[in-house]
């Protein structure tokens, strides 16, 4: 279960590279699939379109199962709503025993999840650094997630003063659930709490928004964007987000440079 | 601000190695820099040691601004809960104008955040996939934080049936908090909740266990250790931990593999 992270091949760590060179077997989505070309020599390839996860698993596991040495790839992190969970819960259905690479004990089939830059990561690097203190991560999309379990996490997360940032903000289905949580969460968070909008970080046509709860709706976002809402402490600086961790208050004045905090990361 | 990922050099991306190799200066952290040896060629290298984060962000500052090309280095992805935010802060306090490399405003600095692996990444790959689905990260040092704002954190991500990931759970001065997230979460949280312990993921003696909420605090954690509590959904499975996203609920039939689902990521 390999990453690629979010805009290949710049973006992908080496250890993630060497799987896909060494794979017998790449198994993608076919966007993947094309960004790949330049590492692919011969592997076999199978390609899936979209909305076929559950099959994209199977057929990789079907494959390792033959004896074959397979790269399933995921763009960003595989782990965060990637591939990694569908193709474990396909082994769990199956009875699957499994392990990774060094394991000592039997097992029906070796898995290693080979991890990459997250998309959340992605968008905040693009924004500055939005994410400096605790964050709360909530997929939008309600193919799979009733609507009451999604809107109950988004007033957790407002309750928590968390940073949030939203994945799947929208689909062509899918068009209102953006302007249902900013009405949600303006009956707690103050209509001025910066709001960071990145679509396509790191590939080609990135766009990059700073805007306010009150406007989240007001800026274009599709399945490749991630939002970003800054929590009671965020403030926009130039082109910028930034969720202080307090170190300043703390510890420094302005251009004192002899300040010795003491901190921990 | 350059993201080194948890264990360099195999999970540093291309991008961040570039930009260490073609700095004039790297500042960072003495533990990183060593780790970075392999990359230096002649670049000046200004090390120190812990408790020193600010003092490190202005010597970044203060060298970008004399015209140096600076590499300010953060192990896992400097966005979150790394170096990005803070030389954000001190560009702040001192009214500098920033802007990215390709702005076409006057600006006083020209900045970027290189993303990386973050760390509950890395954690979590090795655990198989516990993050699946919506998540919230805390951070449990209270040194910058009152512990009232983490305790109300944690109850939030309980109530919300967030998976959680903790960072920093303990260090040589703070032993009790550990025991605190489990006696607060157990008012809500089954006791047989899977929870996941990694310490040094991807690094020389890394250690992997799984266990319960019930007994979080039997293993030794550190300043290096990542822990993910799952949600009411997370099972392990062998090795692993797995949060179920619900794909196989909704559409699919173990060892159906024709079944199509109709699915977003």
């Amino acid at each position: 279960m390999v990453s690629l992270g979010p805009g290949f091949p710049e973006y992908i760590i080496p250890q993630a590279r060497v799987a896909v060179e060494q794979a017998q077997v790449v198994v993608g989505y076919r966007t993947y699939i094309d960004l790949l070309a330049p590492l692919l020599r011969g592997q076999e390839v199978v390609v899936s379109g979209m909305k076929t996860e559950v099959k994209r698993c199977q057929d990789a596991v079907d494959l390792a199962l033959a004896g074959r040495r397979v790269a399933l790839v995921s763009s960003g992190d595989a782990g965060i709503y990637g591939m990694a969970g569908l193709a474990l819960e396909v082994c769990r259905a199956r009875a699957l025993r499994v392990g990774p690479p060094e394991t000592l004990e039997a097992v029906d089939l070796y898995l290693e999840v080979i991890p990459g830059v997250p998309a959340l990561a992605a968008g905040a690097a693009r924004l500055g650094a939005p994410l400096m203190h605790d964050f709360a991560a909530i997929s939008l999309s309600d193919l799979l997630t009733p609507w009451e379990v999604i809107e109950k996490r988004l007033q957790a997360a407002a309750q928590g003063d968390f940073v949030i940032v939203l994945y799947n903000p929208k689909s062509k289905k899918r068009d209102w659930q953006l302007g249902a949580v900013r009405d949600l969460l303006l009956r707690v968070k103050d209509p001025g709490t910066p709001v960071g909008i990145v679509t396509r970080a790191m590939r080609q046509g990135q766009s990059v928004i700073i805007t306010t709860l009150q406007d989240l709706v007001e800026h274009p976002v599709d399945m490749q964007t991630i939002v970003i809402i800054g929590n009671s402490q965020t403030y926009a600086y130039g082109p910028y987000l930034v969720t202080p961790r307090g170190y300043l208050d703390k510890y420094a004045v302005a251009g004192a440079p002899g300040a010795e905090p003491n901190t921990e990361t």
